[in-house]
């Protein structure tokens, strides 16, 4: 952390700034220009640096240095996180597809989905019982009927399942069935809920907020491996923006951001970011090009009878042929690009 | 709802899409020109809304005309809402200033801040217990500590409480205490909590998300309203964008879209908004001028040494002054600017 | 400016560094701790801060201390600017309104538009001769016809005029006959032309482009200024944001935020900024409030057949009844709010 | 075009209404239902989408389906744009790179990165001689002189050159001379600049718009293709958001959204998308993967040297192997990704 001083500062006052910042346990470097009057605090501020602020009439600026993550920053972990979901791996090579409908709907639309997302190769299945929707009105899913379909499919296919949790009460009742607990884009805040998550021995997907910026992703993922759960998966999603040509901004970029930033693998949706089913596979190949370690794929049986986000879900027979795409783009970045 | 058809739809595709419209109710308008061909659907199609979408083939473009929002909107309830906080009003020309300091730190500032607040002539005292905060090693509220510190400045300055709740368990534990019940930004579609509030006889401050649209602001109100509580006021605080001269951007426009939308109170936090102290009367005073209903405001009896938000924090004289040109400029506003 | 060093940095590398500094014509004062090396250069280094970048390898991070502009930061004249346009003085305590069509579209509209605008009591005459149009389909804007009309009315109501002027072969014909030149949201990046207005001595209207950062809009006047004319007046008109309520989003921050940092004037258009005739009433007090040093309003004779801007234009008798509000609103705050 | 009349419109307004558009040449298309009034308008109404706006007391709201721009939609030209650059080809399944350093410097430093670049295979030279700086103060460019030393390196290396034109002055000057005219993100609604190029027979890039939606993009290129200059290549460069982990944020579904609405070739420019050397492999190699038709990348001989983006420019050596991969990227894609 650094402090700039505002101009005309007294010797005492300067003096008395550097007995506070002793007394918490620092050292000030200080370094007067004839201008300008800079102290610099060297070690571990991340704790520290709420304790100063632009009320002291003393400070001109605070320049924080230091990433304000710990468990989740690469420099810290140098070895690239593998998360484990009842066998499959992600992260550091390893790559995963995780498909199925945005809501569980009927056992047919479930079970269908999920035999089709099996046969074209997926890794994981997923499925809402719980739907946070914008309206509502809206089909708010099956709850815990919809979480006894999912089991049913995955008994059906083998795959483990991915199902989002709203609540600390979801939570209690229904992490122990559940293979990975998705944290949706609109509690990626919810810091009660990623504290309850952070204390269980369970994979987390945690979905980038629509106005949530990398470091605030990141710190996001912070309260979990806080908590002592260091199986988290990002997964970005898009951010809102301008833009109205699609549903939001796939941010592409911070693919490559967060896998210098931090050792967690990272996935994309990109069902979420487009919006629209004819930008899956474009959003989907670039983001393996881009350096992801997954892919997280929306995919109905029947798109226009969807009760949610029909519009950018795919059929199995079309999912079934991206899979063919994906499998070989990534089998090309293995290879690396350039070779 | 309009629905826009894809040039060339044979008569057989249109005579069976009637039939299904028809099915769901309504009674389909067919407007069919040279190049286009469009079906009208007059009535209620809020809730029928999500039964069309544009994985069908036979649809170019869907246009939803109606409003998502009922009990909410004013177009439904001409009157404008009055929310009674303990005996203060808010809404329908009463005007009601909320403040206190961003979190319950220790006793001392707590009732010194509530004791200042009193004086200067505010009508709710805030303060947080339960504190989201974006870093896990930021200080995080003293919890239920706070929540006793809150209802002992209650006691000392007889000012009704206004508090964050951030879960459903501590909702539980604590709502029958606290008068208002304050949904943060960050929580403004944690739709398990909005469900839950609603379907309580308590007053509700509905923050704005940072990234919600005017709609879905609106749409988070009528989750709270749909399961009966309609005691809600929102509070406008800055919204996310790409400029960083100020923490947040005011949105000073949406005081006078939401009063043409909504019968519900509006008032606005110019605290968050801005993110510094020497912004928040400026803003104030223009969001009276734009209509405001009210007022959020950090205090701290000093912000220096605050653990959260000092930066935006006024001091308690500084306030006090700052109410004198709010109760100026809400009076100038009475008598109508015209005048 | 500071540059923070890559850790590891060798002796060497850094006693070569602080040569390459000193070399530059700048003292480095070197602080040094266990994990941190910062070197700060002090003085005038706007000039100096292109000359490093994070591709040298000793870098990590660089922290630009001084803001990059000098003639419009208020830091270096205290006094607040006023621009005299024809006699009808902005700034420092002058508050002027500019009212008037968006397009000059006929003789009988500008001349009638023109006349309720002096009888409602504006300060000077706006309107659009060239129009810089979203289509290449929609209306052009009369050209030398325009300005003629614009001389007409003037020559009607005494107003001084102003007009937007779109490229530096207009500027050689017409800048002479106009009274102050108007430079669009979507040229103020225009560095040409930026230049060519910078060499006149002409007061000038400069826009805020629709992304540009309140750091930006300041460079952007300081090219003017640069070039020697510091007659300029700084318009906010809205910035885009993921809100489409409005037209665009009013930064009602940036007016206390530009009046910190700049000794230039700063008006309001609030009819941009909102696209909506109802919302002009609203955002006009609102940013007297916030300390606006004057507004441009669209007015127009008969809105519903504009053929630019009608939603958001006033019809006279609106705008003399909200003339009588504004300047109502000015004298309560030259009287100091909380008086 | 749909007109949604306000509710209680009597009949009277209504066959006045239709009257006025039977006036303007459009058969009106009445759909009355209980609650809602909806007039069709069938036919060309691009020109005539200005005529009424909401300021009209008896319309609520108009729906605008026509796509605004003509000679740029797919819906009227199905076969793709290939446009031919001095002999290179870019659209239609023709990939081109065009690569060189942000700003031309110096006779050494342009002619050696131009060896480096054609060594590297790409198709295009180019480097800035007029510079859009955001500091006045910041190196402009060389002007003339650089455009000299552009032509050299022309004929050093046998590549097109592509650079920027900031104004119809310099256009009058050196159209000639270059092969490509680049419309900078700062200009593209300079429209001045625009309708002047659009008149000429010449090659034009033409850059998004920071905050330029994909729509005021495509109206960008419409005034060009209006004028009769139909040679666009559309290049995406990443827009303002609110992350700032980047220096912009690449749109990538603009690719395959563009690609959808126009037969304009669309390429990308990594460099300025992300503001790091170090991502430009990523982002180029997604826009690929995206259906990008072509790339713009900054190479500059000695980075941290540069006068300009230093910190986003490659080396010659890190371009040639990035052109690799590019080149493997590309037959892929060829290839089908799901072959």
């Amino acid at each position: 952390m650094i402090l700039i001083l505002k101009k005309g500062i007294s010797n005492c006052e300067m003096e008395n700034l550097k007995e506070e910042i002793a007394a918490k346990g620092f050292t000030p470097h200080v370094s007067k220009g004839d201008e300008l009057t800079i102290i610099g605090l060297v070690g571990d501020t991340i704790a520290f640096q709420d304790r100063f602020n632009l009320s002291d009439e003393r400070i001109d600026r605070i320049v924080r240095i230091q990433e304000p993550y710990k468990k989740v920053n690469k420099m810290f972990k140098s070895c690239d996180t593998v998360v484990d979901v009842a066998g499959r791996k992600i992260g550091d090579g390893n790559f995963a597809v995780i498909a199925g409908p945005c809501s569980v709907e009927t056992r047919d639309q479930m079970v269908d989905t999920a035999m089709g997302v099996k046969k074209a190769g997926a890794d994981l299945l997923r499925g809402g019982a719980f739907k946070p929707r914008t309206s509502p009105y809206s089909f708010q899913g099956l709850g815990e009927g919809g979480i006894e379909l999912l089991l049913e499919a995955k008994k059906e296919t083998g795959l483990p399942i991915v199902t989002e949790i709203m609540s600390v009460r979801q939570l209690d009742e229904h992490a122990s069935e559940i293979d990975m607990i998705q944290i949706g884009a609109r509690n990626m805040q919810n810091f009660e809920l990623l504290k309850e998550v952070g204390s269980l021995d369970k994979p987390v997907l945690l979905k980038r907020g629509m106005s949530a910026s990398i470091k605030d992703f990141l710190m996001a993922a912070e309260y979990i491996a806080a908590g002592g759960n260091e199986k988290i998966v990002l997964c970005e999603r898009g951010i809102r923006t301008f833009e109205n040509a699609t549903r939001n901004t796939l941010d592409i970029s911070a693919i490559p951001v967060l896998k210098r930033k931090t050792h967690l693998p990272v996935i994309v949706d990109p069902s979420h970011s487009g919006g629209y089913w004819w930008l899956v596979e474009p959003l989907a190949l670039a983001s393996i090009a881009a350096g992801a370690d997954g892919l997280m794929i929306e995919v109905h049986n029947s798109p226009k009878e969807a009760l949610c986000d029909g519009e950018q879900s795919l059929k199995p027979e079309r999912f079934e042929n991206l899979m063919q795409s994906i499998r070989n783009m990534e089998a090309f970045r293995r290879g690396g690009f350039s070779a």
